[in-house]
């Protein structure tokens, strides 16, 4: 029984990333996890915000957003209706706790990093896809303070990628496209290091609940697929990667 | 080695339910946990969102708010500032999944019901008190619509409780005061159901990550603690308690 | 003829007053009178508004809101809508005006006082009720900043209080409930000092006007009113109400 | 001992009202009081607000503006603030209610009367010129539904005008400039009818209190300034003021 | 073939500026062209926006408004509606563009000059009066800083006026009333100089285009018509204009 | 004498249009116009905005975003800020008015194209890259209705397409990359129609005055380098270009 794109339930859709796709930019990336695509941008500022000012750390945050047409039908930009949503805020709050919890803020000196996420085509997974190539977008923006004399190393202790996982149709699989994900009976997104530990498990069940046995195998395939991105993104950083943790 | 406030590892905080604690109200529970005070509402209006019209369906939503003094020093109302902050989306979009996925939205109509989380003082646990609460005030409400004829029976299929456990010093615990929440390694949020299925699992590490087993042992107490909480609940509910399921 | 809920022409509701209803807050009290329930909080910061920074001078402020379900039926919070009322705004620059009556803002220094009054449930009155409760929550604060040296005696000339009094069915009545306010000819808030001068006097005939004759009715009726919640006060605020004036 | 300006203590200042001023509106008066000036236009539209649908009444509704350099230092304009102040919203609940008050709604029909009080020049008494000018294009507006046909009768019963009285070091004045409003111990506005009928009386100590001696001689005080004012509406009205009540 | 109003091709409307029309502002002119009427007035404060702060030089900028009346049916305010609308924003962009081309800021020092161009009524080419007015307000404000003291002599290098030009019913006129301009194929906007250069030009066939030579022939009428202009603008200033250049 | 890229003086920037860029899009288009990047997409709705219900017309309208890091320094979001600005809604109404001066709206029938002008990368004429851009992913989404039999055939009488000219160091250039865009004297978009009418012309001099025959070099210029943007356009749309007019 194949899924509905052919994909095996552990497989994770084909993952590209073209490196410093934005010639302004810091450090930057295009994720494409499939048919979504995501362009992580990451910006250095010599300032923090004022709650750390003085403090002699470091902070790194990130935003999120959507084009209009990202999606099969046109939704409002959240600049016209005036404010942001629930879900992007939601969204961008687990993108930089997720980034944060593998840098050395204070070996990062008073200065920020701000990871834009702009969802350019949406095909389920936005927020894990962003998390994943924000992630390299951030190290490269570090290498090169490292490279212009500013850092000593690049504060980071190590990798962090995401996934998706869900129960769909009562069968886990990882990776949702967004005709699985529409129809999921329960939705995780998953954050790990490269040494298999969690950053942040979000599971919920929308109009369904589950079993302790069924959140053990999510977890089981969602490590599986986060090693395989750790994959890729140490292919995308080249030698970077060997100067990570 | 006990903990800041004296209690247990597992042990949970004294839990207080008053019913009826507002007149107009059509279901309504001030919830006491330790020091954490929320007034929990249920109003049930005869329409549903846009989005639903005309499908025979009905809805459950959440809003949670803070009085500007629930927390030790005083911050500024969110209609002062004229937006609500990510924080509050988070939560009350939370309060909302977790209630929905025992309640049979075609069983209760065409009607919504909206529950109303402010929390009166904060002393940790805010999210995972309004739950509780919330559930006992909507239990309420619709015990009432089926006195009144409006609804057969009670459309929700299972007892929901919410509790926050965290990785303390290096040790798990459950229900963490102020205290212990503003300097956990690892802070998670569990809603159960009564028969001890998830609802809801948001587990992160801020500034930290955290291994399999630490999680599992998380669960574990989680699982423990929220079977207390069903246990006060069926008393504040008292012959109701029989109806649900 | 009696009133809708049984009270004399002059008499006002029961009032309640739980000191100390807060734990965070500087100076707190639970207000009752008759149904409606407003709790109000005292801050003290060191810092004033940009208006009068380096004028040596403190100032006093209020914020006024109702929860939700306060009422009969739900009203949208002004946090969602993303702005304050008119009634909201035209209530809490009331409530600071009168307070600032007979704060000596001099002998105050550079701090700030900000009275939080929120509206737990709504049966008329509440404004008044604001006024009356926030008084004490400020002596509180005050008298706290005695004991703990950083003021040499509480900076306040005299009590204040308030009521409203209007026309219902032709009939000067004092401390209208909601089925009263609902259809008077005329409303009257006013706010005195202990002593018996006016610090406030804000009357309005609504699809209707009133005579000379009939505004002297109401002030009379006001004035022993408010006499009666100045003693009710003394009460809760015990021996430091001798340290006022 | 004379005013700032000269002026005895109950002698309000010169009143011009300019009728028509505006081409396009249906009713209109630039009032000018002293140097304060006031655009006042009526506008008629075909339908109520959603509250008063079918219910075979009509509204009558204000808005209250300030231009920027209506004052002496320049003020930022509301809507690049993006909302409106406190005080605007205050006084313009204030100018529609004491409109209303004298309008008999039913005789009105489903239609509804926007009156927008722009003030070009303030010194002092804005609120107060902004009824007295708008009861006046209110009429014109109204008359010429008489005249069209739509209208059996102007549906008012009676004069509406109002002033400002105050204290000012000590003693009670009325019509108070800018000078003396800026130093005044007590400050009230009081509209009343043209037979001496209170609509609305809002009287306030800021910083300060006063006794009920005092409110009687600021009474005494207004009743005989909007007696002049009345004379002036209906100079300007011409034979249209025989047509009211 | 005369125009809607009689007016011959190349003919502009009546002009007339009431200098000093506030008594507040550094500088003011009520301009009417035809029906339009504009009040312009010149704040000057001695600070200069953020990003030109330290510089040396000081800034123009121009806001614009109409009152909800200003119409022939009422337009609701932007302040009600919390924000600025496009078209508002556009004008008052091109206001202050417009005004800066021939000031010279180094001279003006570290002050700004704030230009509020509120229209009373609006019959047509608002934009184009604001820009004519607002250059006389501007130089009153700008010579009083001279008579001060304040600056050696009048920082603005020429004279600055405009008007609009259209193709009405295929044929090119010039300043166009609201009857043509709601009609009128092509709509262009010309600012220019004393000595005949242009400022700024916007011309936009909106859902029509335009010839070359058509543009030909609107620009020469613009340019006959901001001589006549030029003419109105000295005459109100008087000596003040030998000043200029 | 070369310009800063080493372009002659009449020569654009290279132009690359990839079709369908977009999966879910009506249609769209990413055009680069040197490292200008902007992804256009057209967005069909069967129905109108509320001013033109059941008129049996169409409505062409546009939308206009920069994503953060398109720039040289991180530009705050829109969505963050609250509001659009007045940049933005002046080059949206620009975009929106271009198209729709092409198209017959009649024939459009009631429904509604949203073109989303998306910039990735901002070199200096993004605003022109964009109209010309959005004209071709119209143009596809048009074609689709066609080919779907919804119409009969497209209903655009021209081609359109828009460039930039300016003034930089006292000589007329086109398509002016941001380098020489953040120091020309005069600056000037231009939008023709493929027969070499005018659709909008805005000249403006920030700071600067230019005259009527340097005009007329920037309008030869631009109209030389529609003509090769016309070229790249039906290119792109090959067999369909054949269907315009």
């Amino acid at each position: 029984m194949d899924r509905v794109d052919g994909r095996k339930q552990g497989q994770i859709r084909p993952v590209r990333m073209t490196p410093n796709y934005n010639k302004y930019a810091e450090g930057s990336v295009l994720i494409e996890v499939g048919d979504t695509r995501v362009i992580c941008t990451a910006t250095v500022e010599e300032r923090v915000p004022p709650f750390l000012k003085g403090l002699g750390k470091g902070w790194v945050t990130a935003e999120y957003s959507m084009l209009p047409r990202a999606t099969g039908s046109r939704t409002i930009r959240e600049a016209a209706r005036g404010k942001l949503g629930g879900r992007t805020m939601e969204i961008q709050r687990l993108i930089g706790r997720a980034l944060r919890s593998v840098v050395n803020l204070e070996a990062l000196g008073e200065r920020s990093l701000t990871m834009d996420c702009d969802v350019i085509q949406a095909d389920g997974g936005t927020r894990t896809a962003s998390i994943t190539g924000a992630y390299v977008a951030m190290i490269f923006a570090l290498n090169r303070l490292v490279e212009q004399g500013m850092l000593e190393k690049i504060p980071v202790s190590d990798f962090i990628a995401a996934t998706s996982v869900g129960i769909v149709k009562g069968r886990p699989v990882i990776d949702l496209c967004y005709a699985e994900d529409s129809v999921a009976e329960v939705d995780m997104n998953v954050v790990m290091t490269g040494t298999g530990r969690f950053v942040e498990i979000q599971g919920t069940g929308e109009e369904a609940t589950f079993s302790r046995e069924e959140m053990n195998q999510l977890l089981d395939l969602a490590a599986a697929g986060i090693e395989e991105l750790n994959k890729v993104q140490r292919q995308v950083l080249g030698d970077i990667a060997a100067k990570i943790g």
